[in-house]
């Protein structure tokens, strides 16, 4: 009989309703009434704000500046750039109408009276907005680069929704780009490309492979579309960022110039990339248990915490007292750059201990009368099912950076061992649909992992990976040239993708 | 002649237009491709950010958590609160479809197949979609009080707007709190019009004065609606802030009930509040002048400019070489509890002293080698026309932040005594109009300022209000009670309210 676990069903159970009740359990986020819309709960949007915070510092550390556009796309503007309306029109939200009016029967309907004239879309992304204000703003090469971020929610109209994942809003960063020369645009591609996989290794703990896209999965209306790859407990794989060399393709369709130093009229070079709250999916995918969320201490809302315990009212201000001089002590020393983050929960509650558990706080501490007279803490390690050791005050408290930093590594180490270990190199179409079949019929859901293999982008691969289900998530930039054979069609290649079936 | 100034017309000349040209001449934000929306330039985007940084603080520090909810809401929802749907059908922008499609013309529409069954409205404000959120998570008496901030767009159809003031999608925060008691929701109501107030005098040096909205003026749905007025450089009123209690309204309109102490099922109570990029505007009307925006110094992105001034290629790089140490040497001061913000400007441009003047930065320093010979520095504040004088670089340094300081202060004291000298007791309706008639027909931006007058809220008082363009701002929170006569129909009243035209 397997132990008892705080999340039912476990993971090997059933990945995808374990998945929905971590995230109910840890009260990150729960369904609203809105279809396909989530309400981001304090302990959720806690971390994205650290997500936001770490990332807006390093997007300004690379020169890029914040500014805001507007939510609605006017609908001529997605019919400019014929790819990228026809990667987003499918699925997106229209305005029509800007009054409601009463209905005759009771109730409201939106007034006949008061239809636009042009329909006004919920931004799904923000090329076509954006652009047409850089067209605006560049009329010489002195005016670039335009280097500029947003944060802001988009709506993509998703037929099937899971939290965090996939919702129809969600909120994200979009960063768009304008430069001078082709050279100088893939350079900054590649660039946030780096400050995104050094986000996700350096403060999510979770490994990434970089790599371009293959044509087919590149973003709508991109010369080429890189991302991070990142790869789930159940095997799947998760994309977790991309960015796009746009060429001069939304330049044109919007109608971004400027004279370069010859006095020469030139279509300029753009580039977008984004991250998500996916994010926050893709963390609990990584790192979370049979007992809920485990958190990075980097992103945790509160990095420990502490319980009193106390039989008595005589004990209980007593003990109260001494871990608020402890949480004061904590609070002054620093963690990567920050204040150590601390709450102390003292509510009288038999299920406080595992609420925090399933939250995943990185250091949980019970203090009651004992440890006071000893001056001994027992810190439990959210990553660690070892049992807590003694520790004195001093100790604890002098090297809680290094504890933290200790959480943090070992589940980047954790996460980065089952990748490799759930990684091959499979040289034949046979090995390749051996890898990807269900061992069990029953649970489709936990499946081989990362095959790297020769390809050539082709129909007959394509439609092979359809039956499948498995996608060539990208080419490793840092893949290095060895000649092969597609296992699709036995054409040359002399670089090995990665395939996995993914979210 | 009157002096040349950095911005045409000047305030006297053409007050509205004087506005649009300091919003552009400070690069804060322009108007967008979509009707009545605007883009934010990262100058302006970086106010925003600052205010958001400081106001939630604060609001976490009255105990407040962020969270996020839905865009949309369901239009059924409007109509479950009477007052509320009235408030708000008029003007909100209302998605019909989920798709589009081409419409054999070469272009898009709407897709017919992919009309919704019940319209979303683009929320112009959260009560109802997030009272039916809370009415998920109140059960007990044990889940009160719920205190959630969210910061999110919104979109009200404005039919004129104007930047930062009045814009069909705007910025801002709202808080949604719900409580056991009646008095709780009061005090917390009130807890927030205070901490509106305290941002808006301490961090944004501009006077308010705290009071309470007459039926008229009160949130569709509320009890009652406080705010915090400020007045403007042309002697209008600007609402800046409002906190709400919404008494039992929203809560038995969405069914927000719980169990109390003696387990009976109970109506909670629940308030609103909130603040937006308007404030944006209001900072720009209280301190700018005819050369442009003036900032305090704890919201400007930068609150010094260092200029290097060097005519041959051996004193750039020295002049710059000193900036930068001089900079360092800056950042390593606080200010407010935080590093000192300084910039280097190295363009070579003419333009440059005269574009920081224009976006408002407090302190000036152009550097040339003279300067650095000699030891010293030239600072030139925003906030006055004096030479500057001559100052040592280390007694500079030592003593930025009480230079900063002095000029948070002076620009508070500045626009306080404008308000002050602005501000009458009116005792009769005759003195009323005379003092709410332009002086000078050609002008009609510039009247009276604040008049404050004994009144009973009436329909004879109404009307006269609408003839003179005037609106009743506030009773005053901590205006004195006092016997005297409403100057509109004689009737006797124990308090004075604060008249003004306004935004």
């Amino acid at each position: 009989m397997p132990a008892k676990t705080a999340i039912t069903p476990t993971r090997e159970e059933n990945y995808p309703e374990w998945y929905q009740q971590v995230v109910k359990a840890a009260d990150l986020a729960e369904n609203s009434d809105v279809r396909g819309c989530m309400v981001i709960k304090p302990w959720g949007y806690a971390i994205w704000e650290n997500i936001q915070r770490r990332l807006d510092g390093m997007f300004k550390a690379t020169g890029h500046e914040n500014a805001y556009f507007p939510l609605f796309i006017p609908m001529s503007f997605l019919e400019k750039e014929a790819e990228h309306v026809e990667g987003f029109a499918k699925e997106c939200a229209v305005v029509t109408h800007h009054r409601l009016e009463p209905d005759g029967r009771g109730g409201l309907q939106p007034a006949p009276s008061a239809k636009l004239d042009e329909p006004l879309i919920v931004r799904p992304t923000s090329e076509t907005i954006i652009g047409a204000t850089f067209a605006r703003w560049v009329q010489s090469y002195r005016d670039l680069p335009i280097l500029i971020n947003q944060w802001a929610n988009v709506v993509r109209w998703e037929l099937r929704t899971r939290m965090f994942l996939r919702t129809t809003e969600f909120l994200w960063q979009e960063g768009h780009t304008v430069h001078a020369t082709a050279e100088e645009a893939q350079r900054e591609t590649l660039q946030m490309l780096d400050v995104y996989a050094e986000f996700a290794e350096g403060s999510m703990a979770m490994p990434v492979i970089k790599g371009e896209k293959t044509a087919g999965e590149r973003f709508p209306g991109a010369v080429s579309t890189y991302s991070i790859e990142a790869m789930m407990q159940d095997r799947k794989a998760l994309q977790a960022g991309t960015s796009h060399f746009l060429g001069q393709n939304f330049a044109k369709a919007q109608d971004i110039k400027f004279q370069n130093e010859a006095g020469e009229l030139q279509f300029a070079w753009t580039t977008s990339w984004g991250v998500s709250t996916r994010l926050i999916g893709g963390l609990i995918m990584t790192h979370a248990d049979d007992d809920g969320l485990v958190l990075p201490p980097k992103l945790a809302p509160a990095q420990i915490v502490i319980m009193p315990i106390a039989k008595t009212d005589d004990d209980r201000g007593m003990v109260l007292e001494y871990c608020e001089a402890l949480r004061t002590e904590l609070q002054a020393q620093q963690y990567d750059g920050e204040p150590v983050r601390v709450r102390i929960d003292a509510r009288d509650s038999r299920d406080r201990k595992w609420q925090w558990v399933k939250r995943g706080v990185p250091i949980r501490l019970e203090i009651g009368p004992r440890d006071i007279t000893d001056n001994t803490l027992m810190p439990a390690r959210r990553d660690s099912s070892e049992r807590p050791a003694k520790v004195s005050r001093q100790e604890f408290v002098a090297n809680i950076g290094t504890l933290l930093g200790d959480v943090q590594n070992s589940l980047f180490e954790r996460a980065r061992k089952l990748r490799d270990d759930a990684t091959v190199r499979v040289d034949s179409l046979a090995e390749f649909e051996k890898f990807f079949t269900p061992k069990n019929a029953d649970d489709p859901e936990i499946h081989g992992g990362l095959a790297y293999s020769h390809f050539v982008d082709s129909l007959e691969m394509n439609e092979k990976l359809k039956e499948l289900k498995v996608t060539v998530r990208c080419v490793p930039i840092d893949a290095p040239e060895e000649p092969g054979k597609c296992i699709f069609t036995g054409k040359p290649s002399n670089k090995r993708g990665v395939f996995a079936k993914a979210y």
